[in-house]
């Protein structure tokens, strides 16, 4: 042993340890490494390879990475030679990479690379992929489990497949487990010996061994709902279980995303708990330790098999999704799952391993990995515990680390290859994933073949390394923004419904909604409640019959009174410092914190919205609260606007003065704040007039502005008829300002009548228009189906199109519009349709019966216009305001359908032969808001970011659910005026701007610390 | 010697010095102060008084300094001991002077103290000034100057007074010259002793030497007519030359500010080279060494003398306006005309000390220093070339350095004292003059007395500190605002038309344009000419006979022409890079800068504005296309709105389409160019519709955007008749923005006119609209009616009063009412009425006849409402449109003079109680643009600030001439819409936001480069 091996740290955990624990462990590295080291580098590292060469440029530059794994992303759906070679050109053309100037000679040296230009680079590519997949053929497939065999090698075959987005291809997905097990148990038989690998101690393992994505059988998995996914899953699961026990198949449960993995936990022990599973078939699950959740998840899985008896599989990895799972959930402002250090999860797998091997009783250890040490470790630790070498086994994935391989099988233990079968086109996933794994920096398959770490870093204790660092990078800090001063404002964070106890408080939170319905809420004027004669009751949209509440209806007269309140309250309000409204608003928002799932579970009864959909809407009411409150602070500091001697400059913003909030019911509680909270802010009064669909949402908000002490006047709420007490104070001279959102007929006219000035009025109005939208999505050749169709679906759909943002318009092209429409149409089929309340809804009843009416006569018309493609049923409830989900294709550019608004859920499907038509089609609209492109065509990309008119135009996502301060929303032709709700320049539109010039020369003395 | 002197530096002029100079004025120097040490501190500096106490606190703290001097500047103003305690609590209350602990402890502490909040403060601050003045009493100032005679001491007297704003006042100090010298001839004949410090080797010098100020002979003094200040202020110089010939007094033009350094220099030459005063009075000049010029002006004057054969007296100062020079011409952005560094100075000090004493045939060398080492450096140099040492003399002011004064009389030398004669009132700015010098950080006094310098740092040469520091600071780098992001922009400078050569420039600009007037100028559409059948001349309003040329008159088919053009041309120009467009406008700005003089002479011609005003117009054209091509450089890049992983989130700016600018006529360039020029950086093109008073500046702007190569149909030019061809482009709907600078009356019907969306509009108007202001000056009672008069009359008359931010209503606090009347209207009556061309004619025609008539009526409808308190009165030419400016007093807020926009030279003033009543006046108005507070109240000027309605204030300076950037323009109510003209938010009014965002995770894996 050498002298310069790094000593053993001292922590709680290695102190448990036997002193020669490391010794041990460096001893087993070293011998595997010596065996490694004997044989050949692994094609993929090999620097005279083809593929060698490749890797060794994406690891020199990250950038030609990014662009050849994303130019391989696409490989497959590309159907033309032609069709390759532009996809070469714009993601590795010379104007593209910029490739440091080293790389680029040793590019245009290499004379490997000639096929890059070339024509065979799909065949390249595919030969690329084989390394690591083994295809669809049986036969080949057939053949080469059966070398693998031969070689000593066990296997678990897992199925590629594209994302499972309808019920009809989870359907499919779980026929192909069937027939892979029918396959391989016909075949397996024939072989003449059985595998070394599968010979243990405690008898011969199943030679058939299946993994199984979760994900892959069920389509409409929601978090909020994870009973009906259960359901589901295991209706589709049981065959497969019950060939596998017919069969003495093994399964085992792939782990993916950490949003499946409770749920993927729970089906585990439901099913195998079921009577008919409970002794067969032998199974499995995967689990991974990059999860800080990991070791209390392995501990409770441990315990339910030992309490069961029953010996499982845990196939320890470390973890294959951590890129995406530290950025969706900082996307999402949700604690970071996985481990920050590569060290970190390292130590937690050997942490773990030890756990399995200590359990081994209970457990069936299967250590997935390629990395010398991790494996070392697991022998070192086998030897202390004196564990038979065969009571455990190695997995690795197949075409990966074969000299590892090797050397495991030369000492005599057990390993298992990870064989994924299937087309090419789902398989790019992951052929770009291993790729990923073999260019990692952190990867040690990278530092051992390409980089030529030494051994002592190789097999360094990673615990060693966590020490060395500086603090802890565990917690990932959000980054805000560069170019803007340093933004204090954070999204609220949406509810992470894969929770349990989240789910149990929204549904207490129902509940106990339901008890208080039906009160009757006055306006309020002054912080004073006015009943008045006639009530507006609320309904249900999803129960006509039940009444959420009734709303007071003001005349003229209590708009006059309201207006008059606003007028008297403004001035002292406007005066108080920005700073002081500011925190005003910030109480506002630990208010909705507080009461979040209250305000949801109005939301969900009033306004029909589903579980995720309300929560997003109060999220973002919230952070209306937060992010004006922010932008307010800056801008009451004034501004110096330029920095000369002797005189003082500073521009600041002055209140507008009173005006009148009119807000729509679709984000019944996140537009009527962000509105009104911007205008109050700023100094201003309001009068708040709440949609007539979502009354109650409107009165529960004006309680939070009571409660969190506004003075008398400065926000009052003002429910009633908009075209009369509306139409009056939108023309009263005495109003400084509208805020809008809603129909572009009612907005047009407020802009006229705000045009006119009438005599003695003090101010020229000023109207925030937000109005409609018809908004398009254009689906480009080469997009990736698989999110174009989710993003569709939820884009169009999701609250029942009822959003300004939502898609009405799909622009697909030719070549993907068979399969995007087979696909779309299932998936549309798959939605779960039902009241709001009942968690997993994805689609519930539009705002009302006149709504209903509206739709469906138009859905009606429309019939003539277009092809009725598809439509969705919907519950037989004649109290329920449903609409049928709605696909229509081969609509003309000149349809209502193309060209009106329809605020439901029916979907407009146009093809295009070309980019071209494509965008001459999006952009075949009076309105501007949203628009989206699905394409991997870096140049198409570019074409839509340039020439799509939108004010929000997204690429490769849903066109909804724009964030404040990271989405400023809002449109412009006939969706509005321009205006940016959530946007740093929103709350301007509520100010006037103000410079204050003072001249600080006295006596030619100006003193060097004016203001 | 010791020998830690620090040796001579070699450098060009000390080469030519004998070795042993340094040593001589060590020597020199050592002499003097160990003279000096034997003596007694100087009061003010004696730690034990009260005087000194104060000096060592201001040198400690220097907010408590600055708020000290504030208050003792504005103390004489105040009449009541109330009103005095108010004041002193406002500047040195707790609240107001945040002190170092350290410091309050000791104010506290300070025996002497209680002074500062007791009622004698008047008398305590006046005994202050005492010690630097001598009053107003003939007997004391004769008592005074005799004491001074009998120590030995001559003496010059200067009179203290107020700025001189009027005639009437420049004949009153006049006569105070005359009187004062005729005062001191009585007195000194009967005196015993001749003073010893006037006798020389060439005889008996006079013992009565008075300082003259030329600003104080005339009120009117203009860069542009220096030919007129001499010609007045040689009108009142003689009549004091003849007496002080008579009287054989000696006369000695002081030196004041900069701008006014040519002028003194030249009168100086060419009266004394009048045939009757060739001999006598013997005189004399200050010089300040402080100067960069200085030196080629001493060689120019002593050439003149030596030429002459007459000896004249130099006094060679450093120069005491060191703040002022420096602030004035950072903020015009003109070459700083003193040295940044005191040692500089210094320096400068000696080389010029020696070169008066080389040449002591021609001038007599008066050396105006406190400095030891300036002193024993021309001790030193006067030794070395053996001149006799009463040859030359020292001056010193009164009250200041006593110490030094002995020693100088002490060892033989010649010593004469400065002396100010006067009212307190006006010596204040003397004082604080006087307090600042004694309280320099880099002053020989402070150090010397106050922070006990070593001799060694005393006695440094000048020379070895400006070599010891780093890069030279004399060029002042002009800062740019700290808030925003580092600004490439820098305001245009203003001509500075005290240069010989730029006068001449103007003068020859405006007579090459007279030739090239009557020109017909067509419209132009996509840079193309268009003819008309109907042509309007534009006529000059100084002479209506003169035409300046012919406009075309659009009709309604050339505005649609127009529009078809603009439409066509905007797709293309608005997908430019925003850098290509902002790159176009400093085209404009450089061609702009290159016929600056041309498009002054036509602006003085068409317009009617004078010399300055034009000048500044130009400029403000050339800072709007320098602003908005920097800030469209800045709104080009896209910003990020939050910086999460994974997804790209990009805010960029589009153009809104095509529009129409409809521009006024008194910022005929800079305001067309501003709205033109923010709209089409922004990638929108333009119908540009100039007034009709003004065509040919509009067509000559036109020409330049040709010139610059704008391509066709982005700039379009429509003259003609804007009721029609206006109104028809504001209705169409293809019109997707107007920017209007005018009247409210138009402003409404465009604002309503606009609000109105036609079907098949494509986007909702918007309206960038700037109209009119009823602006009003608060004159405080504390304020300081020299620069309230001064600022007054500029606002209310600067070109006739017909600009939108001019004065038209002045609220004058009772107690400072009478006075600052008197002194108003003799200001008014004091400014030059003609035509505009003539230089130095501050008050020129209105824009035309029909403009003249309206104001006239108004005139005459006034004075049934109110007092006529004075009137103007204008050249006797019928060709010419002026009206005579006018005073009204009395106003009630009621009236129409109070009320409504006059845009001509006519004030409305209003006598009010407090300042409560001021602010309610000052607010009484439907318009909202700018206003102003003159006051020395420090709660006074915070109320106006936070309270008083406008969009541009300004404090303690004229209420005209915002410049861009730093004073970004514009109002609310019925003044415009809150857009500020010259702000960086203006161009957005001009785009639309949009935001898009990509989704950059793919497979899982998010690039960390990604855009």
């Amino acid at each position: 042993m050498s002298a310069s091996f790094p000593l053993p740290v001292t922590t709680p955990e290695n102190k448990t340890r036997q002193p020669d624990l490391e010794a041990l462990i460096q001893q087993w590295g070293e011998k595997i490494l010596a065996l490694i080291d004997a044989a050949e580098t692994p094609s993929l590292f090999s620097k005279k390879g083809f593929y060698g060469t490749l890797m060794e440029w994406a690891m020199a530059d990250e950038h030609f990475k990014t662009q050849l794994f994303r130019f391989v992303d696409v490989l497959p759906t590309l159907s033309s030679s032609s069709e390759i070679s532009r996809h070469l050109k714009e993601y590795l053309g010379d104007d593209q990479v910029k490739l440091s100037p080293a790389l680029r000679l040793g590019l245009k040296a290499a004379t490997g690379a000639s096929w890059l230009f070339g024509a065979g680079v799909k065949a390249q590519v595919t030969g690329m992929a084989r390394q690591f997949m083994l295809g669809n053929d049986e036969k080949e497939i057939v053949g080469t489990l059966r070398k693998l065999n031969e070689q000593g090698s066990a296997f678990t075959v897992d199925i590629l497949g594209e994302a499972v987005v309808s019920e009809a291809e989870a359907d499919q997905f779980a026929q192909r487990y069937l027939d892979l097990m029918d396959l391989l148990a016909r075949q397996i038989g024939r072989w003449p010996h059985p595998c070394k690998s599968n010979e243990s101690p405690r008898g011969q393992l199943s030679p058939l061994n299946l993994s199984v994505k979760i994900s892959a059988l069920y389509s409409q998995i929601q978090p909020a709902d994870p009973d009906t996914a259960i359901d589901r899953i295991s209706a589709r699961l049981r065959p497969i279980l019950r060939r596998a026990s017919e069969l003495g198949a093994f399964i085992n449960f792939d782990m993916e995303s950490y949003a499946l993995k409770d749920l993927t936990l729970r089906l585990f022990k439901t099913i195998f708990d079921e009577p008919e599973f409970t002794l067969s078939p032998a199974c499995g699950l995967a689990m991974q330790a990059y999860l800080k959740d990991c070791e209390a998840d392995l501990n409770d899985m441990i315990s339910w098999a030992r309490t069961r008896r029953r010996r499982i599989t845990v196939r320890l990895v470390k973890g294959a999704y951590w890129d995406y799972e530290t950025v969706i959930a900082q996307q999402q402002h949700w604690p970071v799952p996985v481990f920050a250090q590569k060290a970190e999860t390292d130590a937690n797998f050997e942490k773990l391993s030890l756990a399995l091997l200590e359990n081994e009783e209970t457990v069936h250890g299967a250590f997935g990995t390629h990395n010398v040490r991790s494996i070392a470790h697991v022998l070192a630790q086998a030897e202390r515990l004196r564990i038979d070498q065969r009571n455990f086994e190695f997995q690795m994935l197949y075409g990966m680390a074969d000299p590892i391989k090797s050397a495991v099988l030369d000492l005599g233990y057990r390993l298992r290859e990870y064989c994924p079968v299937g087309e090419l086109l789902p398989g790019m996933a992951y052929l770009v994933r291993r790729l990923l794994e073999n260019t990692s920096n952190e990867g040690f398959l990278a530092n051992k073949f390409a980089k030529g770490a030494s051994r002592d870093e190789l097999l360094k204790p990673p615990i060693a390394e966590i020490m060395g660092r500086s603090p802890s990078l565990s917690t990932i800090q959000y980054q805000s923004s560069t170019t803007f001063q340093t933004s204090p404002f954070h999204n609220e964070p949406h509810t992470d419904f894969t929770i349990a106890s989240e789910r149990q408080r929204m549904a207490a939170a129902i509940q106990e909604q339901r008890k208080k319905l039906g009160q009757r809420r006055p306006l309020i004027i002054n912080n004073k409640p006015v009943p008045t004669p006639d009530w507006l009751p609320s309904l249900n949209p999803a129960n006509q019959s039940e009444v959420i509440g009734y709303a007071a209806q003001a005349t003229v007269a209590e708009a006059e009174a309201a207006l008059a309140a606003a007028r008297a309250a403004q001035p002292d309000w406007g005066r108080r410092l920005p700073a002081d409204r500011a925190a005003q608003l910030e109480k506002m928002a630990s208010l909705m914190r507080r009461d979040k799932a209250a305000l949801c579970a109005l939301e969900i009864l009033e306004a029909g919205k589903n579980w995720a959909e309300a929560d997003a809407d109060v999220a973002e009411a919230i952070d209306f609260c937060k992010f004006y409150a922010a932008v307010m602070r800056d801008l009451g500091c004034p501004q110096r606007t330029q920095t000369i001697p002797g005189e003082s400059n500073l521009l600041h913003w002055w209140p507008r003065g009173a005006g009148i909030i009119i807000a729509p019911w679709n984000f019944p509680l996140a537009i009527l704040t962000g509105m009104t909270t911007a205008a109050v802010v700023a100094g201003n009064s309001v009068i708040m007039k709440p949609s007539d669909q979502t009354p109650m949402i409107g009165a529960r908000l004006m309680d939070l502005f009571l409660e969190a002490g506004f003075p008398p006047g400065v926000v009052n709420l003002l429910t009633g008829p908009g075209g009369k007490i509306g139409a009056h104070l939108v023309a009263h001279p005495q109003i400084d300002f509208i805020a809008f959102t809603g129909s572009k007929e009612v907005g047009l006219r407020i802009w006229e009548s705000a045009g006119h000035t009438a005599p003695g009025q003090v101010n020229l109005k000023k109207v925030v228009c937000e109005m409609g939208g018809k908004n398009c999505i254009i689906v480009d050749n080469d997009a990736d189906l698989d999110e174009a169709v989710v993003g569709a679906i939820s884009s169009g759909f999701s609250y029942q199109g009822q959003k300004c943002s939502a898609l009405s318009r799909l622009v697909v092209l030719s070549d993907a519009y068979e399969k995007f429409m087979d696909r779309l149409i299932a998936a549309a089929a798959s939605m779960r349709v039902g009241p709001a309340e009942v968690p997993g809804n994805m689609i519930g009843p539009v705002i009302s019966r006149h709504a209903q009416q509206r739709i469906l006569a138009l859905i009606e018309s429309g019939k003539q216009e277009a092809k009725l493609a598809w439509q969705g049923t919907v519950p037989n409830d004649p109290n329920a305001c449903y609409v049928p989900p709605t696909l229509f294709t081969d609509v003309p550019a000149q349809s209502r359908l193309f060209r009106e608004e329809i605020f439901g859920p029916v979907l407009a499907v146009t093809r295009s032969r070309d980019f071209d038509e494509a965008l001459q089609l999006a952009n075949d609209s009076e309105f501007a808001l949203t628009g989206g492109c699905y394409s991997r065509s870096p140049i198409n990309i570019e074409r839509a970011k340039a020439e799509m008119v939108c004010g929000n135009l997204y690429i490769n996502r849903s066109i909804t659910g724009a964030m404040v301060e990271r989405q400023p929303f809002g449109g412009f032709k006939m969706s509005g005026g321009g205006t940016k709700a959530g946007g740093r320049e929103y709350i301007q539109n509520f100010l006037v701007p103000r410079v204050v010039t003072e001249n600080c020369l006295r006596r030619g003395f100006a003193p060097a610390d004016e203001p």
